[in-house]
């Protein structure tokens, strides 16, 4: 495997004066992951204006420190940069080419970074316009949940640009510890998406297969030995393991408490059914894991770790 | 993840005073697995005893310094320890509890190694009435191919009692580099087809989720990179990627040739659908790659590497 | 379409003296079904001799006229038909060629007809070693349920030499309004399983039709009327709508109780799957059929009828 | 099942002076089906003013009769009612919302009926903007494909106001023999995509039925005797069965030639797949469904009928 180099957290988010490089910086959405990403920047020492439907929210920030805005557009009037975190694609659409969108009002060369999880052609939509008005897009989804937005610890993966990749570096790490550039705009959702199909496939494979075992008469702890030193093995297996008791800080240890929430992977697996469909690419273990989670979630288990599908498949019998 | 481990070849596989711990063995089985197993135990200093309907296989072997016997049953009159390699279920009743079979013949204490993938169920069969004859019967599946049956290296995993497991280990050395212990008879079946059930799992998960990259617009390299450092990676798309080009000495790198043939997985993962169904046990992603394996193979791929499905799915268009 | 010719309920039962073909009459397995299968053949005047390990069961049907045996063997001694009903592929076996079984005393001629719901290859091995004892085994499942077997309405798909078939026909007619013949031996089973497969695989996706047609705003009746006259047509979305209140003397209309239940159909599915993997013929939706009814019944519905799938897919949210 | 009315062909097209309802009617879209079903248009004496971007399509309806408009808004000038027929999503919103699109001109109480098979939201969302402009919306998308578009009697979808749909009859009465109300608008669509994905599970249900039946070795002719009398029956196994031979004059007797094409259901199982995500419905064998087509075009047969899945699962062994 080639090594990936990722950009460590460093003074490269300062200039060689030691400022930030962005006097003025706006933010949009302060939901779960955008609320704990404002206030690192805040911390980081960013002047910072946010907007959010939510009243709560922006109020939280302004104490911490924040400027709020009536509307998106009126935080694009003055901001370099601006990033945006929100949870659909029709909320990305509205943010950025709505009435009052940030594309309404937005300056020559301002760096617009869309930190949401959305359909890759919607980003190359808003990439679109924004070139239109003469400002900077690039898609830039997270990974790592609410604990490593809240630790500055995310992983973006971006797409756009690479000038305008190089010229968002710094502030990205001011909210994430690994920054990975993934080509052309929509190439981060794409990446994203890719992974996290993956990712939706290998853990119910491998709950299926934990299942199968048990019931089989092996001993999980044996199984999962053979199969991580063996050609089975997945990230689910060897640091996420579906099985109770198998890992000691996974969420199956802890009745699937916490962690990556089913909505979000049926969320996930949804986009890269979309784009498959768009593509004419099959994909069907992935669209098989789409219905498994949405079914598992219309019986009742929506918020919980997506590794319970392992009680899923198990069953209450 | 707890280290297992594994019993490396080594001077174990002889006494203290550097003798053979059997000196009579059987083999019946010598096609392209069981003809380099047979070798390798000749090689080590064994004398050994073969059967094969195949009569050149035989010949090959006794020109190698084998003895042949006119059956199965023959060769258990004089062995300490038989080891069978065959391709199915129904192979493996025929050659222990069939007419002129090895248990017609065998000795009390004489130990029996079947190293064939077949249903946990049926090894639990052979295993009660070798009881019955006073014979003591382990599974040892292997992973590792036809390659590591010709160096010696095969992984072994052995299901059956403790003891008889160690007192297998020896010559299970003489014929590859990993012991596995996996638990009561039929566990070293089970532990086999769970991981070659998850791997032909996460195989057709990369497959889709590469194709579907690419047509994203996503460099396959970069996806690799991202993947293999993230939390959608698998033994598939680490280090046996089904993208050409991605990895140096993997089939996708040449052809599609060599490796683990298609009919091969569609095999073990008929007998873990078959172990599911017995055991009632839903494994819905696992059916489906059987399913995707039988029809690649009905529209021509059956004598490639399993990672063809990356092929497969791209389609010829 | 061809018309079947169905064989109907006639006087074709008697021969033209008015008199039953056959005196005496074996019967092996008194469970729900063929308690009620060796009842109408009580009533329709054949004299019986019945064996099942359930004492109960077969205390019941002594009272109603028939005599008992102590083992399948002791039937076979003096009847010229023998009728089997059982639950598995293992219990055919035993019951057959088991020591005590049907074949250790079988007669000359002696027509074996089994009823049970197996794979088409156990048939097939049973009917070899029956015509190595002279006798004549035809397979004969039946479809109906419960409700037909009392009524004496059942339908049996046979496989067997076409003579046999005849010679069958009048017995046959005693417990069922429709005999079908399918072809040589195994081939009753290959058709049952053929159909259920497709009935397993259209009830679902009616059931997802539905589901779907709903939450987009549709009317159920509005949309069953439009399926019904369309393409989309299937005996599941005409006579036996899993929707509660669109028909009116179905499961679905009644809490989904009676019916055909939910283990009945995953069992004929495992069926069809073993079939399939042994044919090596591809069967995605229905290999997928079968892992939904599993699932839904880990998930605690395995005392409903079959259609109550459209609960599980629409879920308690 | 509740008789569905469907609304005949009659004079009901004419009011009770036998004039025609409309007297100018615009057409957009003159592809395979539309340029069929303005030509029957013509042919009922309507007055018809034309649009496409194909030259050629526009040329050869002005011949039989129509005037032609440089774009859709220009069409909507002048017309009463606008029928459109147009190949995706992305086409009807740009047709109706464009620049020059129908809205941009359309006049108060204007009929527009979209014949075009869309998400059903799209629909929604432009009768909404209809509504804006005080027109009225349809949407009507057809069944019966290239003959039947010719001959005048596909069947019509129809979901929007019931009095808009009364208006609209007589001029639907005049491209089909069967008018269906389906309820609000999105409604049409809804019931269309929800028959098709019924279609195309059924279908490949049948194809893999008669594949394992034909390996077991049932007859096939025997085999859909069996199954159209019994609970497995369906459109697809009756009246358009995939194996060549059964039926006289459907496309599998015919090399797979004409019929429904790949394409067009991948199509519909891809709008239907969409719809369901955003219902956040479980759909698993509509899901797999899609796949299987996906792959089937993938690997070369995307100009064939839809029942070559039979071939596909089949093979070439």
């Amino acid at each position: 495997m080639r090594v990936i180099t990722f950009f460590k957290r460093s003074c490269a988010s300062t200039n060689i004066f030691g400022r930030k490089n962005f006097s003025n910086v706006g933010f949009v959405g302060l939901g779960n992951m955008g609320g704990h990403m404002a206030r690192n920047l805040l911390k980081k020492g960013y002047k910072l204006t946010v907007y959010d439907v939510n009243e709560v929210a922006v109020k939280s920030l302004v104490k911490a420190g924040a400027q709020s805005a009536e509307n998106s557009g009126k935080i694009a009037v003055d901001a370099e940069v601006v990033v945006s975190m929100l949870p659909s694609n029709q909320h990305v659409l509205d943010c950025y080419t709505g009435e009052n969108g940030i594309l309404s009002s937005v300056n020559k060369n301002t760096l617009l970074i869309d930190s949401s999880t959305i359909d890759p052609s919607v980003s190359q939509t808003v990439a679109k316009q924004a070139e239109q008005s003469g400002a900077l897009f690039l898609d830039s989804p997270v990974s790592g949940g609410v604990n490593a937005a809240s630790a500055g610890t995310l992983t973006f993966m971006v797409g756009g640009v690479k000038s305008n990749f190089e010229r968002a570096k710094p502030i990205l790490e001011a909210m994430g510890s690994r920054i990975v550039y993934c080509g052309d705009v929509g190439m981060g959702q794409a990446a994203k998406l890719c992974n996290n199909m993956l990712l939706g496939i290998s853990m119910i494979g491998t709950a299926e297969t934990f299942n199968l075992g048990k019931k089989l008469g092996l001993d999980p702890q044996v199984l999962a030995d053979i199969i991580n030193s063996s050609s089975g093995r997945c990230w689910s297996s060897e640091l996420y393991n579906p099985v109770p008791g198998i890992l000691p800080n996974v969420p199956s240890s802890n009745g699937y408490k916490g962690g990556f929430g089913t909505s979000l992977m049926a969320k996930d697996l949804g986009l890269a059914q979309a784009a498959a469909t768009r593509m004419e690419a099959p994909i069907p273990l992935g669209a098989l894991a789409h219905q498994i989670y949405r079914t598992l979630i219309a019986n009742g288990q929506f918020d919980k770790d997506f590794s319970v599908v392992y009680e899923f498949l198990k069953g209450h019998r």
